[in-house]
């Protein structure tokens, strides 16, 4: 053991972290927390002018590309523009009737917010627009308080109230820098939520085409539409926000030489339905149509917001989850399409963005808008260079609103079934459930809550029972800390889990624990019992000239320790005292070893003679010191 | 390069654990959250008989200690049942009047409780008695839909509702095995929440003084319990529960040779003040006192249990916290003094028999009881050997009721103010808050929103806040794990975090990073953006002839990922592939791997030649496969 002494250097553990005060200590931790990304990384050290304008620049981006756009840029733009704004048109018409408003609202919805976004928004693919699931789910809440049938004009209202509401939420969970509540809503739960909205919508649209199976001329057009809307599928107008698989998938299916058709065959639908619906005066056949369309630009309705107190709490409650999930969608969106073309997304003030976008929007007649995935995948696929092509699909649904919104009059409401279905069918990922089940079952019983909830129940219940479980489980983690007896794997200086390496080595007479992390509130009493059955399973084995008299603490692992985690540290040292068993640490974190000093802890064990930089050290030198 | 490659054998790394199937893994992990305390341990590989016998003993624990009892345990248990009974009468008084209940509950409740505990618990230190917080808590929320004044019979019976109820969640949640909930009431939280009620408790009290000081003899009176109970301060009536700091400080105290003296001043006091207010016929001057005891043991109250509808929620109500409040205190006593003993206390069982014990205590007029604080540290320390001590306890109080009843009638209520009030100064622990303040400022916040919740606004709020903020500290833990950059120490083959040591040098062309756990959905996102800014870093850095071509990913405390973490991993290895950089991973876990691999991502990233078991290998050797 002696000649074992000079051959381990011992290595100096650094205790500088307990220097730190608590206030600088707070102060980075709650950078790491609320600004990950840290946005202002590249204004350090600049001078006070350039900082400003460095600020400017990262609130409106437009300050910062527009300055060297070109025209070569625009050129891209324009064709990316034209592009959505031909998906725009049926899209917002049929979402809109999804949410029970007017069809027009639904294109209005089309023209304000994207030049909004354009301002402030810094993702350069990302499109605005209407999403079915929110649209759906804002019906279903605003639908229990007022009827869209008997009071439309109150209904709308609230419509709007909702999506002022929802961009005050969005904006200050963004200005709060809270965006880390909305990695609460996880992949698992969004791939459920998205089935069982789509599940419900399919269901309802089945209404309008049954309607229809009454009609003359069903057969037709059934059939017309299904069969144009076959190839369509293809496009997968699917909202899956944060699938990238998915999006290569569908970038690859836009690489073809089809590309096109897909992407505009919903346009193609509605002119054809039009155009056959006006000729063979569809109405007094039985096939009805979407109905007059107003000519004009978005009517000014910040004086219809309505904040009743009768209605505040619906409208409060549906806001608050639309601002979920249109944030997780929008964001995920952003920063999936943000990653393929390698540029980082600052989710805040992407939420900001979003939170002015509806602001705006709710003063000039428009509903809730994010960045829907298929409008967002399209545009970056078409090409867009910069926010411009929001601009210009701004701009052509302010021309179809001026001069074309009468053409779609004669849309019939089949053509806008087919249209949702296709898209629903899309979202309906149930590849996606079978590899959950076969990677994650955890994850799977949390898509299935949320997919069985919205169909059985609703789609808050399904929404709140899956975020639910998904909390759970991380409550769980936090309550039972994964710790290992360590062994040393033969000819190496590696200690690992002796369950997992069952042929690694244990020493005589020392036992070495690593601990989980974090050591909280929850989990102390489970790892005293813990550590402490390994201390009796250890004595029961041991032969009686060996007993075991070190035990060692790997602790590198450990990033959080609470006062009853510390609580839980001096138990274990009291029990083993007793039976004369000492305790070495092996590399605490700064922030633990803080903590560990300024309860004394260390001071307890022996001082800093027993904390080690590696087990290696922690096992030659601990029983000299 | 190549020198170094003979010089280091690559471990095989153990992917056994992909083998496993769901149903075992989810078995096991079950186990060690639920029965972490694995108590069957000792049965396994036992004939069937004997595994019998076993799993009876384990839940009927007199079966095991009874058959070996002697003569020489009594004498202990004689000594201990009578000292615990001495307090149990003035704190059986004085508990039921904060509870605005007749006295004389407070003596029934330490009269069949303890007998049932002594047939199912395990804790051979524990006694079973009623406790101030949980008193005060349930007259706070009954008294909201009954009056104790108006109609005490009411009262009286939803009180034994209550004990019904949290009788059957403590039986339920034992049987369930969720003695993991628990946990969640975390050492910050009770030390807040006891100290609010005790300040509420003392303030209430002032009251009995106050309306003292206009009568006759009370300067008398208060002076003389004042100086009386300045003796017992010492003993420190405290029910904290978990701090055993604490128990050892009390144990010291009552190893003094004035042990007696303080441990038994209550019931000095009460008698004194009996026989003083009898002889000054205190009532005509003004000093209240108890008043009318009735003799005679429990009536029997199981038809008095009240389910009406209109009481049956708020009822429901005060059980569920009342009994995370009541196994909080008694099972943190039981395995704290189990410690001191040498004993595992096993949580889930202990639950059982608490459970067991309130619902018969409500067949006969008892109302919750758990196991206090000072009463279990004072059987301990007057030797208690078995559970013996609480049948002792009961038949001292069954002696008591039968033919002393009458005697505590002259009580004045100002000694059970004193008696009160006393106990509830112990309750205030200023210097852990203190030590919090010190060490750990979250958990000082906690302990604070406990108090302040419950002293400016009601008892369920304060607990609530402060339960609310642990939860909220361990989801912002799992949102937001540790991770680092590596760097070597000179000299070493460690690799440790290039922040707390700073010398440590970094690799040209490699980019080491620990991983934080767990891998969650909440924390996916912020990980993904965190190690692509360290790369983002990394190729700044380089020199143009030392690009960065290999990321290692150190595993080792990756204990958990789910899906949405899988996902973040591949949207790394998609962005790292465009810059041609390659993957490694070092020391995953073997449910981590097993996930792994079963989504393809160890195949993606180049197979299982690129997962090493130590960092060293994966430098020296990934280069080259």
């Amino acid at each position: 053991m002696e000649a074992f002494e000079g051959a381990v250097q011992r290595n100096a553990v650094n205790f500088s972290g307990s220097g730190q005060t608590f206030l600088s200590s707070f102060r980075s931790d709650l950078k790491e927390t609320l600004l990950p990304d840290d946005p202002f990384r590249h204004l350090k050290g600049q001078p006070a002018g350039a900082v400003t304008v460095g600020l400017l620049r990262y609130f409106v981006p437009i300050l910062e590309w527009a300055p060297s756009y070109s025209f070569a840029k625009f050129k891209y733009d324009l064709l990316a523009g034209v592009t959505i704004a031909s998906l725009a048109i049926p899209q917002g018409i049929s979402y809109a009737r999804l949410a029970n408003l007017p069809p027009v609202i639904g294109l209005y919805s089309s023209f304000v917010p994207p030049l909004v976004y354009a301002l402030f928004g810094s993702s350069t693919s990302l499109a605005v627009g209407t999403v079915a699931g929110a649209s759906l789910f804002l019906a279903s809440i605003i639908g229990s308080v007022a009827s869209a049938t008997e009071d439309p004009q109150l209904y709308s209202n609230l419509f709007f109230t909702a999506a002022f509401c929802t961009g005050v939420i969005e904006a200050a969970l963004g200005i709060l820098r809270l965006g880390i509540l909305v990695d609460f809503l996880s992949r698992s739960t969004i791939t459920g939520f998205m089935a069982g909205t789509a599940c419900i919508v399919i269901l309802q649209q089945l209404k309008g085409f049954l309607g229809l199976l009454h009609s003359t001329h069903r057969t037709d057009v059934v059939s017309t539409s299904q069969s144009l809307f076959t190839q369509t599928n293809q496009v997968n107008f699917s909202v899956h926000p944060i699938s990238e698989d998915k999006t290569k998938e569908l970038l690859h299916h836009l690489r073809l030489k089809l590309f096109w058709l897909p992407v505009i065959a919903p346009l193609i639908v509605v002119v054809v339905g039009c155009v056959f619906a006006y000729l063979v005066h569809a109405e007094d056949h039985g096939i009805h149509i979407v109905g007059p369309l107003k000519k004009g630009l978005n009517p000014i309705s910040i004086s219809d917001l309505n904040f009743q107190s009768k209605y505040l709490s619906t409208v409060l409650n549906a806001s608050l989850m639309a601002a979920f999930l249109a944030l997780s969608e929008g964001i995920a969106v952003g920063r999936s399409l943000g990653i393929l073309k390698n540029e980082q997304t600052d989710g805040n003030k992407e939420m900001i963005a979003f939170g002015l976008m509806n602001i705006l929007g709710s003063f000039f007649s428009c509903y809730l808008t994010t960045g829907p995935f298929s409008r967002s995948a399209v545009n970056y696929h078409a090409g867009c260079k910069t926010q411009m092509s929001n601009v210009i699909m701004a701009i052509c649904m302010m021309l179809v609103l001026l001069f074309l919104a009468p053409v779609f009059e004669y849309t019939p409401l089949v053509a806008l079934s087919a249209i949702i279905t296709i898209a629903m069918i899309g979202l309906i990922d149930y590849e996606e459930a079978y590899r959950l089940f076969k990677v994650d079952k955890y994850d799977f019983c949390i898509c299935m809550s949320a997919f069985l909830g919205v169909v059985f129940f609703s789609m808050t219940i399904g929404l709140l029972v899956s975020v639910m479980l998904s909390i759970l489980r991380a409550l769980l983690y936090v309550a039972r800390p994964t710790s290992c007896k360590l062994g040393n794997i033969a000819g190496t200086e590696l200690y690992r889990d002796v369950m997992l390496y069952p042929n690694s080595k244990l020493l005589s007479e020392t036992l070495i624990i690593e601990l989980g992390s974090p050591i909280y509130f929850a989990a102390a009493g489970y790892l005293k019992e813990r550590i402490l059955r390994w201390v009796e399973e250890e004595e029961n084995i041991a032969n009686k000239d060996e007993h075991l008299k070190h035990v060692i603490l790997d602790m590198g692992g450990v990033t959080a320790i609470d006062n009853t985690g510390i609580g839980m540290l001096f138990d274990v040292h009291r029990n083993l005292q007793k039976k004369e068993i000492k305790i070495s640490l092996v590399n605490p974190r700064p922030g633990v070893v803080e903590k560990l000093i300024s309860s004394r802890y260390i001071e307890i064990i022996g001082g800093e003679e027993r904390v080690f930089l590696s087990i290696k050290e922690a096992i030659a030198l601990s029983h000299f010191s």
